[in-house]
């Protein structure tokens, strides 16, 4: 038992800070707050984590390792119903590292970790949406574009449906910042965003897929 | 003379202020890094500006009221051109004042003026862009969906408009963050921008617009 103890201790740390990074934003926590929180000793938090950032990086490396596994789902996803699922659990892992993205461009001014592994993140996210995209797509879209130009524009898509995906909590925060992070606003907050994405993708769709997609919102939009 | 130095002084501050935030962020300049930059005394500055949040809010109101004046706009937005020149407008304001956008969630939970404020003038913009797209839109949507159902997906639509606008540059930032607040990359960003949000709006307009469009983005698809 007696040996267990430094890593039951290093978790509870992490498990803390990110409840209260998310709660209150990263740049608002310091370390002795999160020692208070825990009650141990500052000494104690530093043994484990010297830095704040020590403890963001590791999270960050949480949600990285959590969210390259999801992604690769994007390949099993043939049909409408497949789609909604990826992108609502997508959603459920951005609101369980929340506040990397609420303060996103602060931390990447001042974290060269994050700075050199957000970008990678963003671009594997495109792809695993490009991928989507391609399985449920029009093979010939309607508007006759060249194949080099559907090639660009589904790009166009898949960038503007991984923006929605990547702001869309901070555009809730922004309308409501007193209430928007808690954690009763969840559910609400993650069906609206996978409801404005899926409403990205619905013009795209092969026919079959764009009426399955239809009744899926139609469902949505009479309960807002 | 004499009686304008004050003046110009308290703008001078308020210029060099929008141009240091703007490219190293809101949290990453203090008050004495501007009094250095416009060597001036720092109780010169503080006798204009008593607090940071002083300055910020101060340029925001000069934000929001420009901000105000360009929305008004898009009663006037009749066709595909205007509706390009109309966000590319609104992107060229965003970047004068990229530092709101860049640190948007941090400025919130510390700044009460901000806090207050921002929720109404994204309600405002996607309101502006709902008239864009009621005026340049399908009367009869092809998915024959109920009037009240065309509403809420227009609703939709604007909403994820609203998020590309606002957020765009942030994701430019993050993929870059050494050089993407940079004046020299400002013309390509903000094109980029533009050519997202208008693939937003691709399809839902009325057959014409929608061929005259597809004209405009082929020329950008053909120099990417």
């Amino acid at each position: 038992m007696a040996r267990k103890a430094p890593r039951r201790t290093a978790e509870r740390i992490l498990a803390t800070s990110l409840e209260l990074f998310n709660r209150f934003g990263e740049p608002n926590v310091s370390t002795s707050v999160i020692s208070g929180e825990l009650r141990i000793s500052p000494g104690n938090l530093y043994y484990h984590y010297p830095s704040k950032d020590e403890l963001v990086n590791r999270l960050f490396d949480l949600y990285e390792h959590a969210l390259t596994e999801l992604l690769q789902a994007s390949g099993d996803v043939h049909d409408v119903e497949d789609a909604w699922f990826f992108l609502h659990s997508l959603f459920e892992l951005i609101w369980q590292y929340r506040f990397l993205y609420r303060d996103l461009n602060h931390l990447l001014s001042r974290n060269r970790h994050l700075e050199t592994r957000f970008p990678a993140l963003l671009a594997h996210k495109k792809e695993a949406l490009r991928t989507v995209l391609d399985h449920l797509g029009e093979k010939n879209p309607e508007d006759a574009l060249t194949p080099a130009e559907t090639e660009l524009m589904r790009d166009a898509v898949a960038a503007s449906m991984v923006v929605l995906l990547t702001y869309w909590l901070s555009y809730e925060y922004v309308l409501q910042p007193r209430s928007a992070m808690e954690p009763e606003n969840a559910q609400d907050a993650l069906l609206r965003g996978a409801y404005h994405v899926m409403s990205a993708l619905l013009p795209y769709l092969r026919p079959e897929a764009r009426e399955h997609l239809l009744g899926l919102l139609r469902v949505y939009l009479s309960n807002p």
